[in-house]
Order: C-alpha cells, then structure tokens, then sequence
C-alpha cells in the first residue's frame, strides 16, 4: 500500500506540472492542458485494462469490467480543473487514488465494475459557476448553460467544439443504469483532521449554505465635533453584530457563520461611518438549524440598528439546502474504518464537491484525507503518503463489503 | 441687530459665488477667486474706516483704529478658504461678523483698535498642511513651508509670487505689539448646539487628538471547512475591538473615539479574515485623559489579539496636545452671554481652527454658532438668522467688557 499511496501522490504532481501558467497550478475547464491530463489518465487507464472516452462534457472516463460476466457497477472520481494558483491534490488526488482502488479491486478479483470519472469542471472558475461535468454525468445538464460566456466571450457551447467536442451529445454522459453508487475521495481542506491526529473521515453530508449582504446605514459625521450620544455609527453597529455572529455560531453545534467581506463609506478616519456592509456565510449539515441561525442573526441586526437609529436592509444571494451522504454507503466506510484499524470519525464537508450533485441521482459517499495546515487552494497544499495509504486500507475493506453485498 | 446679521449671512453666500469650480464652493489657498473676496472684503473694510492690506503669507487684514488716540488692539478673525464642494459659513461667517463687531465697536465708540484677519489658509487642501495663514501671524511660519508642491508641482512660494506676493517678507505678517487678544468666531460644524436648543457657546478648548492605525493578523481560512473553534478570524477580533472603543468612549465625560476607517484581507464573503486594519481617532480636552484612553484601548487590542491567537501591531499618525482657550477672555464671552440674556455655555471644539495656532502667540477665545443639522463641509452647510443676531448680542455685551478691562 506504500507504494500505492507514493504512486497516487507523485501522479498529482506530474499532473499539476501541466497548467496554463508556468509556475503556478491553473486549470480551467476545457483550457489546453487538459488534453495533457487527459492524455496521461487515458494511458494509466488503459495500463489497467480499463476502456477510456471522453464524453460530450469534457469528462475523461475509463471503465473496468471484470472480464468474467456484467457487473453492477460503482462509480469513482473527482475533478481535474483547478482554481488560479492552485495546489497539486485538490480533485485530482481523488482521481489517482481512484486508479488505486481500481487496481486492488482487480488483485482481490472482485465481482464489481469500476467506472472512474475525472470530472471536467467542479471550481466554477471559468463560467461562475461549478459542476459542469458532474452535471451532465448525472443529467442535470440544463442546455441553457451552452450559452454562458467566460471572460474572453467564449460560450460553452465553443469551448466543447474547440476541446474537439460534440455539445449535441451531452445527454448521452449520463450514468449508465448499471451504475450502483458513487464514492468521492477528497482532501478536507480544512483543518479538523489534523487538529484530532486522524488520517481520514466519512463524509456524513455536504452543508447547506445561506449567503446573505447586510447594509447598516446611519449618518456620517464629523470625529471631532459629534459627540458620542449623538452619533449613528453604522461600522460600530456592524461590530456589534459580527460578534453577535461569532457568539451564536460558538453556541450553536456544527454551524460555521462567517462575515469574510466588511466595506464602509465613507471610510475615512476623522468621519463617523454612515454605511458599512457586511457578508454573512452561515453553513450546517441541518437546514432547519442553518436557518434558525440566519433568521436569528437578521433579527439581531434588526434589534441592532433599531436601538442606534439606524436603518437596516439585506439581500439573499444564495440558499442552498445540505445535501446529505448515503447512510447505508457510508456506514460500509465507517465499518471499512474500523476493520482496517482506524478510529471511527465522520464529518460534515463545509465545501461543496462533485458529490452534491451526484447524490441527486444515486447512492453517494465521500471519503476526506486529512489536509496538513488546512491549507487548500494553495500551493502549500499537500497530503501526507501515510493518509493516502490509510484511505487504500480504508478502500479495501470498503470494497470487500461493497461486493458482498451487491453478491 | 437683526440687518446686521441679515448682512453677515448675505455677505458669506454673496463670497459662496466666488468659487474656483461654477456651482460648488471651492476655493483653495491663493487661487483666483481669492482675489475677488479680498476686493470685495477690502472694499466693505474701507467702508468702516479700516486701513487695509494683505501680508506676505495672503492674509487679509483690515485695522481699526478709533481717531482719538492710539488704542489697545482687539483681533478678530478666521479663514476664507475652503475644502472641496464647501458650504457658505466655515471659517467665511467668522470675518463677516468681526466686519460687524468693528462696526459694533464704532457706534458704541470704545476706546479699542479692531484688527480683522481674512486667513488665506486653514483647511490644508491644496499643501496637506493647515494654518498657513494664521502661522505667518502669529510668527510660526517655518521658511521650509516655502517648498511645499501642491497636486500641481507649484511651491508655496511660487505660489504666492503669482499672487503678487514677496515670500521674503513673511515675517513682517507678525502680529504688532499692540495686539492683546485674538477672538475667532465659526459655526460649531457638530451637532451639540441644536441637541440643546442653544444658539451660541464659549469654547473651552480646542481637543487634543491622536490617530493610530492597528492591524489585526489571524489566518484565512475556508469558511465552509473551518470549524469555529480551530479560527483565528482578525475581523471578528477587530469587530470586538470596535465595540470596547465606542464602550470606553461613552463611558469616560468628554471622550471622542472613532473607528472610521477599516480594510479586511481577503475580504471574500467565503473566507475567514486574515488582517483587519483599523484607523483610531481620539479626542479630549485634557490631554492625560486621552492618553490614558489610548493607552487602555492599545492594553485592549493586545489583549483581544492573545486571546484568540493573533498579532497585533499599531502605527502613531499624530499626536497633538489640547489647545486650552484664555480663561479670562473666554470668561468676558460667558459673562457676555448671561448679560444678553442667553443661556450660559461652554464646550470645547473637536475640529481644528486657526485658534489653534493664535493661541500660542496670545491670549485667545472662540464663540461658536449652532450648525443646523450638524452639517459642514457640506453644500447644505447652514447659519441661522437669529443666532448670528445672538453672537451679536453677545458680542456687543463682550466688547463692553473688554474696553472696560483695558482701560
């Protein structure tokens, strides 16, 4: 398994040295080093026996057949885009680890078919939006998407012809009706695994996410010549409520509430602020929890600005209910976990991966390795080999179960 | 009275029109339509006998001085300059009223000289420098100004050139030995006066002040992948920083402390703060109370950043000691008030004023006029009629008192 675990992270790093830009990982969906990845992929699939085609998506995808009889079939992958600046483990790991799997399965001579898909767009870097490849695989491809346009003009639609491809055909990515489950294997990137000392976690679901802006809006004012019991001070209005937000999301289990972007006017340091603007990110595994805390949050701010004298507006930019993991399928990797010998721990995934959109069409799991430092979308990002050989331990056993019970 | 505060109104936004940008009020440090106020200033000073010139630093100076004899002088004053898109009233009421102080002080034929100061130069817009006016009058005009460029390229002294001035002859601008006293009177440019319902104040102290900017350093995170507990969120201990400033403020009499300016890194509403920059302003009368306010709020910051995991540096911008009024002088003003009949009242300023400067040379007093809505440096900028007319009457009850005290 050592080498295994050696081999799967020295192809991420082959991998990140085909980029758009030299000496920085950057790769987008459809850009000309993904003929490069696709190339090498193919020939590592091949290596294995697997049958290799890209589909109308840009998705590379390899699939191995026991030679015996037709098998119900399980499904692997994560994506090989990247954000700009990115680092090397990031999707791909998930694809390297899923040759891996494929590679034991066939030494333990399992009754299982392996499709694995590196997906050809999941950071939404490009067009703004993520999951262009997962989407068609699990045909939620809308057509409308052909139209969006990137920051050169070029729609989807020109991008699949100029990568060689046929948009006319997308629906025939769909998953095949043998297709029995999908498991993603993905760095955390976060910091919880290291923080408890454990190489990996199941995946229990991905968290619903609410994206609001708040303005708070009171007088701008003179520093020196407004005394403080005349004041509508929208940034100290706006502090009180970031700490109402932190306060809440420390009392309340598993929820991350975040205000990341703050802007005020007039944003001078002799003048009281008359407007600041604030973000708030709220995320929980459990929507009615994740929108208790938002409401609560906006009747604090209310509350707030009341008190000041000040007035209070906010936009919703995004709701998104959690979508949870397979219970039966992961409970085959938290028995996998502790067959193998490691502890037992599962988790919510704060991020948003190939596997939400999966999950809308068949039984998914995740399996995270621990990300040392936390440090994702960097290029400091790194795995440790011993994480990535405990995953191949964990995959093991997983598989075994898997074949049983489909048998 | 009442024409002549009629007049004094009428004369600010008949000076309003002489502006270097049509339909706002801007008018910098020797700019052209400094000519125009200065023919129009000088024309009315001739008119009640005075004898006038401009010195060598720009400032307008019209001198009164009763036939009889020679007479102790009284100076009165303040700034014909603007900031950009000004209001009618700053600094420009100040020299419309002394022009009816003089022509108080001649009906009632004291025995006093009057001399009225137009100051070319307060609000440090064109050479990021303030008081250049009243620094040449009160003899505290450092040569090395003279290199000073504005946006242009064009020096201080060059500038005046253009003007028709002699920079070489600076020196002589210094007040004569006859002077004894300097009173400038200016809107209050803050909202106090019209909280309480009172139209003018003696002010007891122009505040002392000190900027700083702090910088909180944590680590940016992913706000989806980051659980509460493992953040080191600069934002959320900035949020909380704020929040002790504005408490200590509101606690401590007299304390002005702002927070007016912020930046955030990354500042993205899906990433945890990493820096959190902050500007403080501080103001008092009483210099060992600001001090120890700053001093408390630094303890604070340091305090905030240890706890939660952080650094945390500061900058000192300015440090500038209080500027105490006469309390002679200013006692005649307050006398003056209770005499004509309105409520006794004192506080200090919060802005800057070419008092500032006055009072290093000689004894000094401010009165200061209700600004409706609290509003300056502002086109919406306002006097009202009837306490132009009260300063009036309080001027003349203080005149009163000065000869007497002369004499």
């Amino acid at each position: 398994m050592t080498d295994r675990a050696a081999r799967a992270i020295a192809e991420c790093r082959l991998i990140a040295t085909m980029t758009e830009e030299p000496g920085r990982i950057t790769r987008r969906f459809l850009t000309p080093p993904m003929h490069a990845v696709h190339a090498h992929l193919r020939a590592r699939m091949e290596a294995l026996g697997m049958s290799v085609h890209v589909d109308a998506a840009g998705n590379l995808r390899g699939i191995w057949q026991p030679p015996d009889a037709k098998h119900k079939r399980l499904v692997l992958g994560s994506h090989i885009d990247t954000v700009p600046d990115a680092g090397a483990f990031d999707g791909v790991l998930g694809v390297t680890i899923a040759l891996e799997w494929v590679a034991l399965a066939q030494e333990l001579n399992l009754p299982l078919a392996i499709e694995v898909i590196a997906f050809s767009e999941e950071e939404g870097v490009r067009y703004g939006l993520p999951y262009l490849g997962s989407r068609a695989v699990a045909g939620r491809f809308d057509p409308a998407l052909l139209t969006l346009i990137d920051a050169e003009g070029i729609t989807v639609d020109a991008a699949l012809r100029a990568f060689g491809l046929d948009p006319g055909r997308i629906g025939e990515a769909v998953l095949c009706p043998d297709a029995i489950c999908f498991v993603e294997v993905h760095i955390e990137q976060g910091p919880l695994l290291e923080a408890e000392n454990l190489c990996v976690a199941a995946v229990t679901a991905i968290v619903g996410q609410t994206r609001l802006t708040l303005s708070f809006t009171g007088h701008a004012n003179h520093a020196g010549t407004t005394p403080m019991h005349l004041r509508h001070d929208a940034l100290a209005a706006a502090a009180e409520w970031i700490s109402a937000v932190e306060s809440l999301a420390q009392r309340t289990e598993g929820l991350a509430a975040t205000v990341g972007r703050i802007s005020v006017e007039p944003n001078v340091g002799n003048v009281v602020p008359g407007v600041a603007r604030v973000s708030l990110d709220v995320r929980h595994t459990r929507d009615a929890v994740r929108n208790a805390a938002v409401d609560e949050l906006l009747a604090r701010a209310e509350a707030i600005a009341t008190k000041r004298g000040l007035t209070f507006t906010r936009v919703r930019q995004l709701e998104q209910p959690a979508v949870p993991m397979d219970e039966r399928l992961t409970s085959f990797l938290t028995d996998a976990m502790e067959a193998a010998g490691f502890p037992v721990k599962t988790m919510p995934s704060g991020a948003g991966h190939d596997a939400i959109v999966m999950a809308g069409r068949l039984p998914t799991a995740m399996l995270f390795l621990r990300s040392p430092g936390g440090i994702s979308h960097h290029p400091d990002e790194s795995v440790l080999e011993e994480d990535v050989e405990a995953s191949l331990l964990v995959a093991r056993e997983f598989l075994h179960r898997l074949a049983k019970d489909i048998g």
